[in-house]
């Protein structure tokens, strides 16, 4: 059974018809100039990125790294950034990819951080650990992890694709694990990577209708159509597409959202 | 053949003549009441424990997870920390236990917060991505990158240990590449759990006189006199081992970080 946190991504989805995730990865170093010199730059930055996408997005999805890369000063704008986001567009679902694991209590840390003070509906997880390490963020039914199983960059193969039987690879028992073992409370995703569309083609006959995490659209070279046909539940979504560079770096982020919305919109 | 960086431990724990190193875990809600009310607690509270134990110690480790807790202001006071450890002990090894891993370019954000903003020498890293996504760390060669292998939590095995071929488990595989193909800058270390002694034994065997890193010793129960005969190198060392709740928290943390550093050198 799918859990209200999962919901609402399908809510969002439905009610602005798009299955885009806007990646706001920030990197100080690519900002226009003229957010550079204001005092919370990433935070400027990503306010005006929401304003001109919101309308057609289902998702944002910053990635931690580009906030901690400037301390804590950072990590304040990442949390202007959610207070900006809850306040104003809370019907959006919101992703911390910060791909997290550590064991037992010391999640506690994390959950806390990007659950509960930052507000995250969903963070990203390295599964290496095991479910038992990852009991603090799997058993918080109100908001969801996603766990990584086949991810976008070019040597994910070297362990993930590594024949663990003879019916299974590595990530495929990672995504049968989660789908059919950890998913009590049905508040888990994945991550499938959309430049192995073939892998999301596995990914959906392994996952029922659970959604994924589509990372790798755009920059890295995911093409839509081969990986949308592909990894598409049963009721026309269980995808989410996330694009960062490709649109918020473009010198029209509006009109690339809304390119990208509807390329997917036609192919799902 | 080895970095500097990796020699930067070996010379410290050769000069006080100990393998010990101190979980800076100052996990807010644990610290005691004198610290609490103090404007930067976590800060005050690690230079206290510092001074107590460092005589003792050939590496400090926080886990990054307790300063996130606290958001931004937790991140000043583990950049606080660093500024005060590479000042007043600069012989002193340190790992940022943040058990990273992102595809990548995005990867530079933690590169430089935690090895050049922060100043670590070395952090922790999960596996899963393979080491083309890993290689902005590992080919940071100025800096120590410890890679995951055998976790110490109980449920460690649910992917760990399954038997990838005849010969071998997917954490002897992911040791078996990092000590035979990725190290080859001389910068690498991997975390073998002191919940495992059998596993260290193997670890051994396949990593030459590679440094491991040894959590799970004192609260999570791992008997000092057993891992530590079976990980010990050729040369009497290469064993980083971490306890942090069980000195850190104790009442009297010096005579705690005096008394593993004892019995540590007795079966070593």
């Amino acid at each position: 059974m799918q859990s209200e946190i999962t919901k609402k991504y399908d809510k969002r989805a439905e009610a602005v018809n798009s299955l885009l995730c806007v990646g706001l990865d920030a990197d100080i170093a690519k900002l226009p100039k003229k957010f550079k010199s204001l005092p919370n730059p990433q935070f400027e930055f990503n306010k005006w990125i929401i304003e001109q996408t919101h309308e057609y997005v289902a998702a944002f999805k910053p990635n931690s790294a580009f906030y901690e890369a400037r301390g804590n000063q950072g990590i304040k704008e990442l949390k202007m950034t959610m207070d900006y986001l809850i306040k104003n567009h809370p019907t959006i679902f919101t992703i911390l990819d910060a791909k997290r694991a550590d064991i037992g209590n010391t999640n506690s840390g994390y959950v806390y951080s990007i659950f509960d003070w930052l507000g995250f509906d969903a963070m990203t997880l390295h599964p290496y650990l095991g479910s038992e390490a990852l009991e603090p963020f799997l058993s918080r039914k109100d908001k969801c992890s996603i766990i990584l199983a086949k991810t976008s960059n070019p040597g994910a193969g070297e362990f993930q694709d590594i024949k663990i039987s003879e019916k299974e690879t590595l990530w495929e028992h990672v995504a049968n694990e989660v789908v059919n073992k950890w998913n009590t409370n049905g508040n888990l995703m994945m991550v499938v990577g959309a430049t192995y569309p073939d892998d999301i083609a596995k990914a959906r006959k392994i996952a029922g209708d659970m959604t994924f995490l589509v990372p790798g659209v755009g920059a890295q070279g995911g093409e839509v159509r081969d990986f949308v046909k592909k990894g598409i539940n049963s009721k026309g979504r269980g995808l989410i597409i996330n694009s960062a560079r490709g649109i918020i770096f473009s010198s029209n982020p509006k009109k690339e959202a809304e390119k990208l919305r509807n390329e997917i919109r036609a192919f799902s």
